[in-house]
């Protein structure tokens, strides 16, 4: 057992990202409304132009540019007002050559103007008559009709994140409904003799549900929808029926704890037996969450996560969050959320491993400070106080105090 | 009106909030299961000790160290196995010298044991014998009773989003309720003869609704509750009756448009008359979005916001974001996601005048260029193609191509 040899993390991932189609879960349509951060399962095209009509960006007066040409404070163009834009209609006029017509930011250019000349150049002679005292080139401060968007013009791609002001553009464009990839159904199921739900009082031995709250929230902040199963008892029948039970309800399904000595097995035999392939690995080379069971079971991820919080914490970010973004069909350039700090302390690692450390940030003079928050990998606290997470590759044999590192933070 | 000195943004922000009451909005107590994400209003003290129990962190044999010095694989330390530790369970006896238990992770330490050896270095040599191959330090492999969290210590101090893991945290203290602040009821109300729902088809001259899609948006995502009071058209009565509606619902009450001439003073009048102080500054130096009103009325931040849907999404990021996390009571490190990149094209700016400018990032050649999305402000697509903000502060002239500059990712 010593010396096995096992994968690192992202050779983990591969094997069970290769055994899962990109984008396989059903697509569903859904109100513009409702889209917020849902991920879209085929390209939206424009069903028409916008704005659709040649638009004013300024409050001012639409004018022909050619007739400002050479205006300047001391020798202005003078020009007479037809008339006034209306807002939200079609002006019912033309302009001319010498004329104008007064209009105010996101008005319909009328017919004949080419430019809109600011409020803030323009002198007010009489209620028909304006001196502009700076010249304007064609089109100077107008959106074209299909300027923002062309009709047919893919304005949201496949796989992108719908973000506030994507379901503003969507609305714009006359977009009622959109087309996502279904949530994927995240089922969660403990196990364990010693586990006791949240709302119990615990006696000594036991101790409380912490890992279901913690995955629930973290899929739900994917995309997924958590279920909970239940917490059930370190006996083989009865993972055995609760598994299948999630595994017929879910799209992923994770099982965590199992932590006595027989139970690891169990949970091993348990998902071999839901299907093919069954488990792909058992036990990475990451500290915390080495002895997680990753394995696939007729097209459905199946994981078998330690007990510890902070490595179910772990598990969930290294394996689960970027597999239900394989599964949504996410394709997006993604930037983590990342500070440079120095070490606070030396850390010790072991060639081979990946360690990952829960570190406090600190100023002290100007100087962001990466604290190690050192414990044992069952602490919860540790993952409370900590601002984010120092990866330590399988490269290095640690970090050194004082030395500058990448610190992910945590949101 | 040219030469007027504005607010710098910060300047402007500073103006609201010095109005506005940290942490003002009323405490609610909600379920665990629903405070993901919400903020605590007060500290939340442990009501007892985690995990409550000496506890194992590995699978072994619970020893007393002191029978363990010296051992080594080439003299080995013998003991008798007392029994074994059930999960969950209280152990029924204790560990004298030269006596072990068999225990797995989690499991609670017997009386008499300070120590516990990992199943790796030990040989069993019959059901009643064990060998140990490498001597254990006192407590070794194991968490103290009050080790995660002491009772009465600060497990989450007031002003903190809580995240899955928090929560993981409050579950595992049996804490079954958190007091965090409400969620402000944002009042977002359109003005605009152009501007129809985005559900019906636009004539030549009127746009679609896209600003409340994102408000709406944007609210949500910042823990608010976003309430839409409808399309008004530009005139003085309807804005003031639906502002007066929105401004007896909502803690926050956002007008956007009034983009016609005379209705810009026509929001600030309404905003003067809701309550003192009334407007707080017309006009912020920033591009886009130069055009905002800002105001307090009776303890309420009141905004009118340019109808361009870019300066709408900056304004409320600039402005609405911090205002709503001051009003709740956000009290976090905060680190935004930043990227540096090279300019791919220089930009003037003025002096006196923050300009934020959209970008995608492109990477060629292993280097990271952010592209302008240039464009007039009232196209929504430079925002939805942009990854990200550069922000040119009122000092600088523009920035030069090739420059690096930070690049705010918008997530």
């Amino acid at each position: 057992m010593l010396d096995k040899r096992y994968l690192l993390s992202q050779e983990a991932l591969k094997l069970i990202i290769g055994n899962i189609e990109f984008r396989c879960l059903p697509k569903e349509k859904v109100p513009l409304q409702e889209a917020y951060y849902r991920i879209t399962y085929e390209d939206v095209l424009a069903p028409e132009d916008l704005p659709g009509f040649n638009r004013s960006t300024v409050d001012g007066f639409a004018v022909k540019a050619m007739d400002t040409f050479g205006a300047k404070e001391s020798s202005p163009a003078y020009l007479t007002i037809k008339g006034e834009i209306p807002m939200g209609g079609v002006p019912h006029f033309s302009i001319f050559n010498g004329q104008c017509a007064s209009i105010a930011t996101g008005g319909m250019l009328p017919e004949g103007a080419d430019a809109v000349v600011m409020i803030e150049h323009v002198n007010i002679v009489s209620e028909d008559l304006i001196e502009v005292l700076r010249a304007v080139s064609p089109w100077e401060n107008v959106i074209f009709k299909d300027e923002d968007v062309k009709k047919g013009e893919v304005v949201i791609r496949a796989g992108k994140r719908l973000k506030p002001q994507d379901i503003g553009a969507l609305a714009g464009l006359g977009i009622t409904e959109v087309i996502v990839s279904k949530k994927p159904i995240v089922s969660i199921i403990l196990t364990g003799d010693e586990i006791v739900p949240h709302t119990e009082k615990v006696s000594p031995g036991q101790v409380r549900d912490i890992n279901s709250f913690t995955l629930a929230g973290l899929a739900q902040k994917t995309g997924a929808i958590p279920i909970k199963f239940g917490i059930v008892k370190d006996n083989y029948s009865e993972i055995k029926a609760t598994v299948q039970e999630g595994y017929s309800r879910g799209d992923i399904i994770i099982i965590t704890g199992g932590t006595s000595a027989g139970i690891k097995d169990m949970t091993a035999r348990v998902i071999d037996e839901l299907g093919l392939p069954g488990v792909l690995f058992h036990g990475v080379s990451i500290k915390p969450g080495k002895p997680i069971i990753g394995g696939v079971c007729n097209g459905k991820p199946v994981f078998g996560l330690p007990g510890h919080p902070v490595a179910v914490y772990l598990c969930f970010e290294l394996f689960i969050r970027p597999l239900i973004e394989h599964m949504m069909g996410l394709e997006e350039k993604s930037f983590k959320k990342i500070v440079k700090a120095k070490m606070a302390r030396s850390i010790h690692s072991q060639a081979g491993r990946e360690d990952f450390i829960r570190v406090s940030l600190e100023e002290r003079n100007g100087q962001l400070w990466a604290v190690p928050l050192l414990s044992k990998s069952g602490l919860i606290m540790s993952l409370v106080k900590a601002d984010g997470i120092v990866h330590i590759n399988s490269q290095l044999l640690g970090v050194e105090e004082g030395q500058e590192v990448e610190v992910e933070i945590i949101d």
